[in-house]
């Protein structure tokens, strides 16, 4: 008895290895990163965000992006989407160097945190990537469009939706095909979530352009997917394990657990392609690598060795 | 812009002190439980679960009922409700010699459970609550009737609706004003949720009648919770903090806890009566005495020291 208002199959932008990872102090080995990307898609992960095209020096863990991307570029052919994220025009032509066929970019919604995490005002970085964008797309790339405190910022609180659509409107007009709608600081509830998924569609951004990307701070993410879900989004971003979080947003702690999100999308029978114990043993595999267990509630009950755990499924 | 289909107010059932507490191994002072006690309702909690009159050799933690309960009973002349968990005759015994005036009664709807927990059968456990409902009522006191496993089961996998349905029709026709329908090993899904309410529902058990009491195990506690009330639910229990779980259900860690419940609540716009700031300040204190942070995600962004935290409110 599936739900008529929610979809049948949902997309799982998996952001482990960018979002995740570059949170990361200790930097892994570029062939654990490449088997950790081969793992991902092996558990049946169709998009695996794979790195980004930042100057090294501001994250060095994905310093190696260069090397990296060859080495997974196989999985390419094999049909699975490998975004990277691409700052800037220097970015795009490192990422255009290697063959990559997809690329995401990182606009704010706010101007604390464009200021601070991009130290320009909103409109100064939507400008900044409007040539990068326009020639990724005459390059034939798709191009992802992250919006980030779409609806709470730590400095100036809750964000009129208006802000949003704006954005959103400035960046499909460059040419973005998807917009990743950022809850940064993790502070939003349903509530909010289904006015902004509402607005947008009433200025004709329906959801099937849209994506959604919840963090896990406040323990909302769940329960603002699903209002995601209701209003028609089936693109949803998810970290492997709950690795990550914004490292220019205090405290942001936690990406939603691809994890957490499967369990709840396999009780509710909306497919996904993934199978979540082969996901699960490899973000425990991770967690090895990284000397610590991930925040996924899921992973930690799906892994305790003692505990048979029957999926849910309506009976 | 509310959103017609949930609740204006919710009921928070505090359970901290009696579920959360039970499965601390280091016993902690009396006095200490009832300032938790009394810091609770200060925040706004007008339904705490105080203590059990179990056994103590069970639940050495809760063995000081009898002196516990005549700490705080005062605030029940303020309005407080203060139920205790009552397992049995001998139970009852203490628990009227005190002067409670609201207990609730433990049943289980697998046969696994039943036979672990209760080392009975379903039926033979239902049985034995008859009487003690039975008394409790004649000497006005309200009870509310636990159902475990309403989800799913380690050995039986998921539970038919059917068969809640059965020990919620068994419970109320006792004299149980309430029913709180457990997922003890947190495996429930939202759609499994609103099968089991609508069936409900279908049965003659609306949801005034019902209470919610889901497990953070998988992480799904809150999109459950939100589902109940789209259902017409209005009580939800919870854990200061996030403490406690199931002590016999293996790695049945974490009720849903408190501050991530009123988080949403808060955003939502639908009126609990909990000063969320007082509670997380009260679930940090305990966690000092405790000696370890509670699981609870919004309580540790909320008491995170160099972190603002913008209530999320549609703006």
């Amino acid at each position: 008895m599936p739900d008529p208002a929610l979809p049948r199959r949902v997309r799982v932008h998996e952001v482990g290895p960018r979002d995740g990872l570059q949170n990361e102090a200790a930097v892994l080995p570029v062939e654990i990163k490449a088997e950790f990307i081969h793992r991902l898609a092996g558990a049946g992960l169709d998009t695996v965000e794979a790195t980004s095209f930042v100057h090294p020096r501001w994250v060095p863990q994905l310093a190696d992006a260069e090397r990296l991307y060859p080495m997974v570029a196989d999985l390419v052919d094999r049909g699975v989407r490998l975004p990277v994220l691409v700052p800037n025009a220097r970015g795009l032509d490192r990422a255009l160097g290697l063959g990559v066929r997809e690329i995401a970019v990182f606009a704010a919604v706010t101007e604390s945190f464009a200021r601070a995490n991009l130290n320009r005002t909103v409109a100064e970085s939507l400008a900044l990537f409007e040539p990068v964008v326009a020639r990724a797309r005459a390059e034939g790339l798709r191009v992802r469009g992250y919006l980030s405190m779409c609806f709470g910022d730590f400095e100036e609180g809750p964000v009129d939706p208006a802000r949003v659509v704006g954005v959103c409107r400035r960046l499909e007009d460059m040419g973005c095909s998807e917009l990743s709608l950022g809850d940064t600081i993790g502070t939003a509830t349903p509530g909010h979530v289904a006015r902004l998924l509402t607005d947008l569609h009433a200025a004709g951004i329906g959801p099937d352009r849209l994506a959604v990307h919840f963090h896990d701070t406040y323990g909302q993410a769940l329960a603002n997917t699903l209002t995601a879900l209701r209003h028609g989004v089936t693109t949803v971003d998810a970290s492997a394990g709950g690795l990550g979080g914004c490292p220019y947003a205090r405290s942001a702690t936690g990406n939603l657990a691809t994890e957490d999100l499967l369990w709840m999308l396999d009780g509710l029978g909306i497919e996904t392609g993934v199978d979540l114990r082969r996901l699960a043993a490899t973000s425990d595999w991770m967690a090895e690598h990284l000397g610590r267990p991930g925040p996924s509630r899921a992973l930690r009950a799906l892994t305790h060795r003692d505990t048979p755990t029957p999926q849910d499924k309506e009976p």
